[in-house]
């Protein structure tokens, strides 16, 4: 890195970097399994996943990466289910928790005062009561890579807190106060600033789908066919 | 679906949805490639996937799940690199336009205005110059799924925007205005909640690294060693 970066204002000069995992944000999510790898009573677990995606529409599948040396990991190659839990803001403090800490040496689920319910389709993995959407995930396949093991998983229900329903049984995730992961820092989500498909909508169907104030940028559509 | 959702309160009564792609919420990135699968003269193209994630630390490694019909697949399979360009809020509109139009009828670096800039370490994938932070992506891998291929790449080359940088050469992401995709909808990053390990963070160390307002939730600490 040469010169004095603010001062430079031409948007093509571009500085470079290191390598580095910064595609930003991403989502967070703390992943519930349970198993004995060890040959004990299967006991339920948490993990928190940095790296985790949508990776198929249909069916719905994800991808979580996991480190070889997580208990997690054994116990997830075992079972091969794990629990997809969003992260609210209520969750967000236990979920960082489960972040730093390993299932071998605690049970993550009473330090973190966090509810092992039965997640639907699972023969084994438990969901968190306290997450407002769970995904049950059955492995798929399984890739090696130098860090991470990639977990490929079909989704195989979904459950959903009663509370994010509008009364005409609309799934409202606006409502959940998610959470998103940036450059080591957690988000919660801000403005709404489109909908998918909006650069291209006429302004009748951008005036009722943009629930909060209309930005400029919104307003003048130089796409819009 | 039964019963009358907003009236029920108990946590644990989960509603059960179809499986879908709900893990949420999820980065918004823009594409570029370039490439002839058809003979002609190779074009810089745009595509704006939904799906896409990192999947390995060391050496950083993202995914990109991309429809087999889509122009740009037969691209990347060609070229075997593209370049993911974070997406700010300037870059929003036009991401969500190369969402929904095909690169093999339009030049979507013209239609959107954008300027393809030569990425480092590309031997043909475009960067675009509007775009905050870029990553350059060779793919080590292509996984055929059921409706989307699934690009694993290696990041080579990381560039980033000048004005990104502060006075003491730190990156500092949360400056980019970067976007968020949360079920249909386009959100900007609001508040700063925490930080990774703040949940065991020392009082010090919280007030040092929470730029903004130290939230209730974080100041009592119930995890802390």
């Amino acid at each position: 890195m040469t010169g004095h970066p603010e001062d430079v204002i031409n948007k093509n000069e571009k500085i470079s970097l290191k390598p580095s995992t910064l595609l930003t944000p991403v989502p967070v999510v703390l992943i519930s399994c349970q198993g004995n790898p060890d040959g004990a009573q299967p006991k339920p677990n948490l993990i928190t996943v940095a790296w985790a995606g949508t990776i198929n529409s249909e069916p719905p599948m994800v991808s979580i990466s996991v480190r070889k040396s997580r208990y997690s990991h054994a116990q997830i190659m075992e079972t091969r289910e794990f629990v997809v839990n969003l992260v609210d803001q209520n969750l967000l403090q236990a979920t960082d928790f489960c972040g730093v800490k390993s299932g071998q040496s605690i049970d993550k689920f009473a330090a973190c005062q966090l509810t092992p319910i039965v997640a639907e389709k699972m023969q084994i993995a438990p969901a968190v009561a306290e997450s407002p959407l769970t995904l049950s995930c059955h492995v798929t396949q399984v890739i090696e890579l130098p860090s991470h093991d990639l977990f490929l998983a079909e989704i195989i229900a979904v459950q959903v807190r009663p509370n994010l329903f509008d009364r005409e049984n609309r799934l409202r995730l606006d409502r959940a106060k998610l959470v998103a992961y940036a450059h080591g820092d957690y988000y919660s989500l801000g403005q709404q600033l489109g909908f998918f498909g909006y650069s291209i909508a006429r302004p009748e169907v951008l005036q009722k789908r943009m629930n909060r104030t209309i930005s400029k940028t919104t307003k003048k559509n130089p796409h819009r066919r």
